[in-house]
């Protein structure tokens, strides 16, 4: 089983056929970063339709059962999620109302400051320091939200992840220790001491092969995006790691100004960051989502074991899903 | 001429009739606290039209000139305000299209964090710690938007008086020094700390004999009001002084509810404090801004000169409101 926790296509079939083309079991598709509430209920409605059309090849899951469903009859089950709490505004019932409407991951933040806590842009990160931060945490730990910290601020990712009684994931982003720091900084990437207290609550880490996260960018080779795997093997042990590509299909290099700045400011993206588009300028051994399955000849190349590519292509993120899509089991 | 800097009345002609029975020349009233942009320019509309609708008493003022005429007519001069900046979202651009609307004063944060600052009845103030924050500030600054600090926490008071180039104001809270703990808690109050540095920057703090703010709670006299003034003209100046009521008339006992949990949580306010609607509960000496003209008897026998009190009852406001509510001054 091969689970992608992050990517944002547009929604055209195109992309969901590249999802065939490299037998990837389910993924995790961003329906939200800066939108508010009316305009991501509008976007749910599109995409549901676009799935119903396309119902060949995609199915949206809502349980762990609906992905083993889907990916057993040979098509691809779809997640939606948030990369922000922008949608639900500052309303504790929205949570609710989004899972609802399938949503099943929420980012606490994305890169600023929210009603929830800290992104990893802010110079200061507050942490979970409001009132509605700790009441969200404990409303989606009940309905049975998975939170995701993959852009939040190093206080943030902590308290979270402290605060909620339930595990969280990290969907798309990878180890500062093992990276150093790359084109985004090293603010985006996780700290050792937040991935090793994730682990230890039963939560997962998705690692992406994004050139603005890794070592060497897009010339980093598959072996090397292997060491990394490996590497955070080592750190936190094999259930915990997986996969989170940040793959960005269909969009125009415009909408950098977008994802960075919405309606927050003025600021629009340096020329030289708008010269290809977010699905431009991968790795060879990975142009789409179509090339997975060299990620798992580069695995095996490196040595893992059978069942390790297994937990680490799907079945760790499936556990969690399993645990994190309803209300939480009564008496454990 | 009697100036006060907060009150939150419905939009009824009675209201409006009280002013004129107190001889009040002008008021900042709030059209909006957890409301969205959406909500707000609608509740802009009809406030817009009600006071066309009374035009005989009343009339929106835009400009200190504009006060100072409309007052002059034997009319009462109203200046629209949020108590906090949910109107403006994530939005920059929504700061210059509120202020072309009529809006002249923002509170940055009503009780709890926001996009931009921290409110008092959070336990931990993280100041201004987002770009959003600064940035809003220096638009707020660019665009002729009176900075007000109210409800907003220690530290967010200081780096918002800090990080404004323009004065500020605190248009209704009480010094905590000299008040000690009252109902609503000392968090409601402002440190000396920070009166001392808004008035050294210009800025301005509005009184009020609401009885959550004030030693005695409803047995404060007017004497003891007057004493508190006193005593804060002595703390900074007679030039940083003025009114600012926190008069709410109109509502329900549980508009309560929504000025304390909104949407953001489930929690209701106690059955005891909704036994009284916010504009019942008042000092004999102040049970409407009726009364006003008590106000200044009081001042007089309290033995404040003519001058003080011209200042502290409308000149003060007149003067900040003078240096606010447009650009800034070119080369000073």
């Amino acid at each position: 089983m091969i689970i992608d926790a992050l990517q944002i296509p547009t929604p055209e079939r195109r992309w969901l056929e590249a999802w065939r083309a490299g037998g990837v079991s389910s993924v995790h598709i961003t329906l939200a970063i800066w939108e508010d509430a009316r305009q991501t209920v509008s976007y749910i409605g599109k995409w549901r339709r676009v799935l119903q059309e396309n119902n060949d090849i995609v199915e949206l899951a809502c349980t762990a059962d609906d992905i083993e469903r889907i990916a057993g009859s040979g098509r691809t089950a779809v997640i939606f999620g948030f990369q922000n709490t922008a949608p639900i505004e500052h309303d504790i019932e929205l949570i609710g109302a989004f899972h609802a409407l399938g949503v099943r991951i929420m980012q606490l933040t994305y890169n600023l400051q929210n009603y929830i806590g800290s992104g990893y842009w802010e110079e200061r990160d507050s942490g979970i320091s409001s009132r509605f931060g700790r009441t969200a945490i404990a409303e989606m730990n009940r309905v049975g939200i998975l939170i995701d910290l993959s852009h939040c601020g190093d206080r943030t990712t902590l308290e979270a992840i402290e605060l909620s009684e339930r595990p969280v994931s990290i969907t798309h982003a990878n180890p500062r220790e093992y990276v150093g720091k790359p084109a985004f900084g090293a603010g985006r990437l996780k700290a050792s001491e937040a991935v090793r207290l994730l682990a230890s609550r039963g939560g997962v880490i998705g690692l992406s092969p994004n050139r603005h996260m890794t070592k060497r960018g897009v010339e980093t080779t598959l072996e090397e995006f292997c060491d990394m795997v490996a590497w955070t093997v080592d750190l936190i042990g094999i259930d915990a790691v997986a996969f989170g590509t940040d793959y960005c299909p269909g969009h125009p290099p415009t909408i950098r100004n977008w994802w960075r700045y919405a309606r927050w400011s003025r600021e629009t993206a340096p020329a030289e960051h708008m010269k290809a588009a977010p699905h431009e300028g991968w790795q060879d051994w990975f142009s789409s989502p179509a090339d997975f399955q060299n990620i798992l000849r580069g695995f095996e190349a490196h040595g893992f074991a059978r069942d390790e590519i297994e937990k680490i292509t799907g079945s760790n993120w499936l556990r969690l899903f399993r645990e994190s899509f309803g209300p939480p089991k009564a008496d454990g």
